[in-house]
């Protein structure tokens, strides 16, 4: 009998996440039920809101259910299917979660053309990361020709198509990365103007000097001490896109610790979340397709190989150690 | 020779403004060049907004400069004109400042009409509070039916216009005041569904009893801890317009603690200057006139009487001992 292998969710981390928070279990591969569609993933997403979801506190989407299979996003093959929409064979992308199959009725499960693109694209630069960038940039920062964006997390999943967006619609795109390596390929491949690395002891004065014009637009993921500097550098009627705070989901919170430059400075501040804006999804993931497919969006991928190792994955990811969007092959 | 009493800004206040920090002068009556006006003032207006002029930081604005008299609203009476655009009689309103007669090239002079409205209102609720209150319910907060609308210092020149306004939108209003008395008449006059007092020491459960539903628009003018306590009860999507922060002009600055629940809840926060909006003041005042005219926009006055004791109430007024849009009345 064919087995799947599944990745639970054991207890939940009280602050650091580690493996140990996760178990491995094998069940037997579910048949599918009248409707249903069975999938066998290639790769799983590993994303920073998944630290979200692993807490019990009040937050926009239900917790992880401790003793449930990890949810997350999954690429995969139709292996079966009883519904009309699927056929096997077909690149499929959707909520499949850590395992090696998974069984779905069809509700947020997408057929997608894997021949232009690698597949595993759909879980980053053309899907919901690409589509959180396309969102918070045109959407909430909407920048002018020439204006300032400053994105943190220059070079990951998000903020690599954050740049190249900007870029193209005319803005001057400055990074914030971790480490030279990344600062360098987000200015030779990804065409950020500038780059500062935020390990860097001279991380303050190179930010500075890199923001000239100040900053009309920021893309937020992360927070933290570099978030606070980055604020000291807004413009008049800047746009602040708060994406995601890496930083604090396992550290200190993040403050606005004085308002008033946001009324001196008539500054927006707006947190959002992708999955809110379904709505936007097919223009959105139409156009990054589309630029994917003409070779004008890049990314760089961290794979790791092994479902068994996407709870480790998950740590490296929270803790930076990831370059571009991070993944698990599942062999 | 008819002589003009100005009031001068002496030195700027490190701290705390007060008295001492202006000095009256007496100087000939100004004759009206060519293209210009001369103006009798009936009242002055004095607005938060003044402390921050006080200070040579950096801010929207020019500072106040020192030895010059005194900025701020005034309305009054064309003396003589030499300006097409005014008559001898006219009734005006403009920046004419704290002194008894101004003499303006038109610019920012505004002929009013002071026979349906109170002359003085043109400084109130048909002015640049009222068009203030207007710009940040309607553009930023935007209120649905039935929707909750929390509004500190809410029985202020501003405060006291975006509750009318919120309850004609349909919204359900919450007030914050200081005091009892304040209190009462946000509800009985201006039509609040519920006033919190924030000098109670029950002010935290009282606001989260008015607040059963939540907080779906919070307009902010004041900071300080009642602002604190309000962040806690805003809802997904709320949308937070900071007018002001009057309790850190001369005390410690306000900080968003903790910039997460603005992710999880989608917040958006903006800080707006109602003088960035100036196309939009024609299509407010209209708005704000025609309700005042038929009598659905109330608003109360504390007026002190006489041009020499502007310092003094400007200092009142930022400790919140005025009730309602704050006036000098000049003799």
């Amino acid at each position: 009998m064919p087995m799947n292998t599944q990745i639970l969710l054991d207890h939940r981390p009280t602050r650091k996440v580690s493996p140990a928070n996760f178990r491995i279990v094998e069940n037997p591969v579910p048949t599918p039920g009248p409707g249903e569609v069975l999938v066998r993933h290639q790769f799983l997403s590993l994303d920073p809101y998944m630290r979200g979801r692993l807490s019990d506190a009040k937050s926009y989407a239900k917790p992880q259910e401790v003793g449930a299979v990890m949810g997350g996003g999954a690429v995969g093959i139709v292996e079966a299917s009883n519904n009309p929409g699927f056929k096997g064979g077909d690149a499929v992308v959707g909520m499949g979660g850590w395992q090696r199959y998974s069984v779905s009725d069809g509700n947020g499960l997408r057929v997608i053309d894997a021949k232009a693109i690698p597949i595993q694209a759909y879980l980053g630069a053309v899907g919901m990361p690409g589509v959180t960038a396309w969102y918070g940039l045109h959407r909430i920062i909407a920048p002018e020709k020439n204006e300032t964006v400053l994105v943190s997390a220059a070079t990951g999943a998000v903020g690599s198509v954050v740049g190249q967006l900007a870029k193209i619609a005319g803005a001057r795109a400055v990074g914030i990365a971790g480490g030279p390596e990344k600062c360098a390929y987000a200015i030779r491949e990804l065409g950020y103007d500038a780059c500062v690395d935020h390990k860097s002891l001279r991380f303050a004065e190179d930010l500075k000097d890199a923001l000239f014009n100040g900053v009309d637009g920021l893309f937020e993921n992360v927070g933290g001490e570099p978030f606070q500097q980055a604020l000291r550098r807004l413009n008049d009627f800047a746009r602040v896109a708060i994406c995601g705070l890496i930083a604090s989901y396992e550290g200190p919170p993040t403050a606005l610790p004085d308002m008033r430059v946001f009324l001196v400075r008539r500054i927006k501040v707006e947190g959002f979340i992708v999955s809110d804006h379904m709505n936007l999804w097919p223009q959105a993931i139409g156009e990054l397709a589309a630029l994917a497919a003409a070779k004008k969006l890049t990314w760089r991928e961290t794979i790791r190989d092994g479902l068994e190792n996407a709870p480790q994955g998950l740590v490296e990811l929270l803790q930076g150690e990831n370059f571009g969007k991070m993944l698990i092959r599942v062999n």
